[in-house]
């Protein structure tokens, strides 16, 4: 029975964003600055604003201690995860970033070594993006909490955005999924379950886990082919992401995945076998992977597959549904359930307490 | 004797983000989108980028349950004083507002309907100010912490900063000071040494407190009219924000302020008797007010005055300095102590936990 005083953790995280957006379309956009994909893009994860023959995009994430750094993660790779969060919303939308603004909440105790490493961190990943720490603002609090926005720039014609899959599309990732996944659970294998494994696999997995790098110039490049139909990054889990892909979309299309065809490194079976996990659930709900997944028009593919080193995973659909072909060929409906903050959350893939 | 391990608590909040700043200018603004000016609005609150004829201003504000919401505050208040204190950075700059991206944290336990009246704060607000809301993004936190982008344009002529000012130029203020820290004083007035007061300045001063409004129509014609030289908003406490136009000056200008001549309504002289406060820390150091402190030519004040409603308090030195005239004429030379987290902080004044 639904409860008459329900708590925010009741409805979900994409619950709450959807009813923020939603309430938020009552106000017109009356300012010559937005235009009908300005509109649209409240379904993206970043807003973007007319420009003259651009559009600038501007995206906000929040990161938390105790939700997004473990206790592994250094001062700088803190400062470089906060920066890579934001860009990566860019690079889903194909745009060059131009600067990030910091505004951080610090407990008072914190170190100024501590804080000029943050800080380190957030310029070395500037450079590495070739873009700008371009504002910043300081408070006090209890936990050390950061947001950061980063603004940046696409060409109208090249956009990226959630909406524009269409029937027959092939859908891709740009990358390896479940690494990130497989990073944390090795970070926090207490009962050393995991020490046998590639050393060269550990690091990569590590390294996703602790340094992520967004996907900034594929995106750019990707965009400017023109034959990418909509995009976006995977911080979710692909599931959620392209159940995002179909919400964002005004007709009624599905997405459906082979599970043979995903891109998960053979370590990550070994893992899931180990822990007792399922390795698909890994690969497919936990998120924190970074690369973008893509729909694009299905002529056109073999153009872009080498080029940008895609893999392709299945087609759109016309069903409304994701669905995934398993490894006997059966065709099953997936619900998408993502790394959702609030709601569902597995109490198992919550490493960071 | 310094510490060996200085915590951030040590150095304080207007150096931490110098600090911020500072490090940032070993990266050059290569991109179009940046030009002379909008290096230096590195010192500015918000950061202002190169768009043809205007400016593009953006500036994030976070603020945090325990430091910037009383517990009086209604939901729908703390929605609107999230947009409040970012459009008054804007307001400063002489900037119209195109919109507000929001990334709050939020508690799991948070009721829902709270979560809404937050929302509907900062959708009234955003129509008070003629703006959207055109982005959001919520995660998972043990405090309630919310962080707002705020997007803006202003012509390039008219855009007002922090560092412009000139010796000779009359300095003044848009309203009262003192009111918020009246408010606060009246809100956590446990004792009720403050029950007599006059009921209409009573609601004035709490209405301040819980529910501020950024003078952001003033702003904008004030920079139309070419002749403001510098200007910052009043968050942080008068002193304080002199403090910011002599920093952000490139010459060593200084200001001189009369005691006699500050908006301090006589209600708050009578609650600082009650309760044992100096009226004048009040209204120059507690900050809150968002009004706005500008420097304007000597030779166009008066045609400005009457019809902005603007106070002069002072006028621009040459002596690098920020100093006061007292009642009895005697000029005495102030230290800019203002409301500065992590660092000299008032215990009397930290009213919200």
């Amino acid at each position: 029975m639904p409860s008459e005083n329900p708590k925010i953790s009741d409805l979900g995280e994409k619950k709450l964003i959807k009813r923020l957006l939603e309430k938020s379309q009552k106000f017109p956009f009356k300012s010559i600055f937005f235009d009908e994909l300005s509109f649209k893009s409240r379904s993206d994860d970043a807003a973007i604003l007319n420009f003259g023959e651009n559009y600038l995009v501007a995206t906000s994430d929040l990161l938390i201690q105790s939700t997004h750094f473990p206790i592994q993660m250094t001062p700088q790779q803190i400062g470089k995860k906060l920066v890579t969060v934001n860009v990566s919303d860019l690079a889903a939308m194909g745009a060059e970033s131009l600067g990030i603004i910091v505004a951080m909440a610090l407990p008072p105790d914190l170190m100024v070594s501590d804080f000029d490493e943050i800080l380190e961190g957030i310029l070395k990943a500037c450079e590495h993006y070739q873009m700008a720490l371009i504002g910043g603002d300081t408070n006090e609090s209890s936990e050390l909490t950061l947001c950061g926005t980063c603004l940046g720039t696409v060409a109208k014609d090249y956009v990226m955005m959630k909406s524009g899959a269409q029937v027959g599309d092939i859908i891709a990732v740009t990358g390896y999924l479940g690494l990130a996944a497989a990073g944390f659970e090795i970070l926090f294998d207490d009962e050393l379950k995991l020490k046998e494994l590639n050393p060269t696999f550990k690091e990569l997995a590590l390294k996703r886990a602790l340094e992520p790098d967004a996907q900034l110039k594929k995106g750019i490049l990707l965009s400017k082919t023109g034959f990418v139909t909509s995009a976006t990054d995977i911080t979710d889990g692909l599931l959620s992401e392209l159940g995002e892909l179909i919400q964002a979309n005004q007709n009624n299309v599905g997405m459906i995945i082979n599970e043979d065809k995903i891109p998960i490194p053979k370590e990550i079976f070994e893992i899931a076998g180990k822990i007792g996990k399922d390795p698909l659930e890994m690969a497919l709900s936990f998120g924190e992977d970074f690369e973008i997944l893509l729909t694009i028009r299905k002529n056109k593919f073999f153009e872009l597959k080498d080029k940008f080193s895609l893999y392709e995973i299945g087609y759109v659909t016309s069903t409304g549904q994701i669905q995934i072909i398993d490894k006997e060929g059966k065709t099953n409906i997936l619900i998408s359930k993502g790394y959702e903050h609030f709601k569902n959350y597995d109490k198992s893939n919550q490493v960071f307490h």
